[in-house]
């Protein structure tokens, strides 16, 4: 099969790499579309040491094996594969597994290339009101509402979401759906005008974050970091109020200091945030509560990857496809 | 009125002091007992910047301003002093008040002396069941119970606490009452032995935290750091579950890294913890819960302040009390 491949340091097409053959419980999925995401840029880096097929965002059709009766059926997947016995596997939070691998980031082939396997246990089928365009954003949308899974949000609460970026963009969405008092702050105006059309409060950073934020003249009492910057912690600590709570999205390369002294006196709370829970992101997306269409950047043939994966790595861009 | 004042870079015990005089809504209160913090001894480093009489933990008697219903009761009494005019102080979270002083610590003369003044609302009357002992933990005990406060602690779920100082051994003997797999790790047989009398596993610190608690061959749920060390949240997050929770006490000088990217994928929460409820103080003292007595190591005349100040920043220390 075609494929887009990390290997030595370096990334290539290749025809006639292997196709997969599903395990026990497993399903073969025929990949149609794919995204790329800032994982897969880090990744390219040397990012989690992975080698193999990139790729963890996609939407396909299940193939095989005979007889499963999702044979035909559109569908989405997790991304973490878990051993299915130990406590997290047990409670559902195959996420958290410690002997899991991680589709197309750790110990297992992804989804660039015609085919994947996954644990039927980790699909979840896309109604028809969902297109493929919209549906290959379920899993980093999943990541978006793990925020408002892990934080309890008030209506009251004023909420700040910093980078706008594609997290940025889809994390500010899901948060208009559950506060009233929401600000974005980032450096592309093209960016910030998909949100502001949806009448989401936005603002221009001149120069730095903070100095962004703090020219809005306020502080928060949620702030979401999704700059992908190690300046970005920083800054939310400076925005947010005391007793406040920093969503922490965004994983760098780069060793980050923190003031813990203001994290203990003003009793601030500090939460990392990851993967998300797919259901909440089907249903918004049928629902049409989140629109992605004006995220997708470009569309480009599987055989041109290379060429995605720099454009994707531009400032500012937003959602690069790969039809396959 | 006789004070212990830090100065200049230098704590000494004056006569001569003036006494305050209470404004409106204010007392003054006749310190009976005072009792040494770390906090204290970092001012005394230069923490704070502050200037004055030291000391916030007491206990005293209501003595001014006639007409008081106050007058003879023996009180306890909240540090910090708001402005009673914000978001904060008006939701009775005066404690995290822009604008606050804070007893002995900020802004305001503090309790190593014959007299205080405080607002009647920071004031909290203290039962004829607790001994002066006793309540001069009130203030300590609250911070401890300020835990519990942030983290909804479920029976199942497994604590850990890292040092045996002061703070260590009253979170310890709170969080006993709230969760049947808890254990402490120190580095003093003595202090570890005050727990371990009340049915507390502990297990000592064979050179670093970080080893002993893997020692002990386990991963936790909620892990408290107390050291006081800058080394302490690093074995922290060394030894908390994947999704589990960290919360920080101590404040130190030195500035500290941590890797973030671990609390990301993990989903680690971080919680600055530091001032606590009374309330729950006073009840647990009152039903004799919690047993601090065994945590007194000495009782200095206010005169001897200074001895007493060298003597509570000796390695293991526990509670030294000034009888004023």
């Amino acid at each position: 099969m075609n494929a887009i491949v990390f290997q030595d340091g370096r990334v290539r097409f290749e025809r006639g790499y292997p196709v997969p053959v599903p395990g026990k419980e497993e399903v073969l999925v025929r990949v149609s579309l794919a995204g790329i995401c800032a994982t897969d840029l880090e990744i390219v880096k040397g990012y989690m040491g992975f080698e193999g097929v990139l790729g963890h965002e996609f939407v396909g059709e299940v193939q095989a094996p005979e007889g499963s009766n999702l044979i035909g059926r559109r569908v989405v997947g997790e991304i973490n594969i878990g051993c299915g016995d130990c406590d997290f596997c047990l409670s559902g939070l195959m996420r958290h597994c410690p002997g899991r691998s991680v589709l197309g980031i750790s110990g297992s082939n992804g989804a660039f290339a015609e085919y994947l396997t996954l644990p039927v246990s980790n699909l979840h089928v896309i109604p028809d009101s969902i297109a493929d365009e919209e549906a290959v954003f379920v899993e980093p949308l999943a990541a978006a509402f793990e925020i408002a899974e892990q934080v309890d949000i008030e209506a009251s609460n004023s909420i700040l979401v910093l980078g706008d970026g594609r997290l940025g963009l889809l994390a500010a969405q899901v948060l208009a759906t559950c506060s009233d008092d929401l600000l974005v702050i980032g450096r592309h105006r093209r960016n910030l005008a998909i949100l502001k059309a949806r009448g989401i409060q936005t603002a221009v950073d001149p120069g730095s974050v903070t100095a962004g934020a703090l020219a809005a003249g306020k502080k928060f009492d949620i702030v979401i970091d999704c700059t992908g910057t190690a300046a970005g912690l920083e800054a939310a600590m400076s925005l947010v109020n005391p007793r406040g709570k920093i969503v922490l999205k965004t994983t760098v390369a780069a060793h980050r200091r923190l003031d813990f002294n203001r994290l203990v006196i003003d009793e601030i709370t500090l939460i990392g945030s990851r993967c998300g829970p797919f259901p909440p992101a089907i249903e918004a997306l049928a629902e049409k509560k989140i629109d992605v269409k004006p995220m997708i950047d470009a569309v480009y043939p599987l055989e041109e990857g290379e060429q995605a994966l720099r454009q994707a790595g531009k400032k500012g861009a937003l959602k690069i496809l790969l039809k396959i």
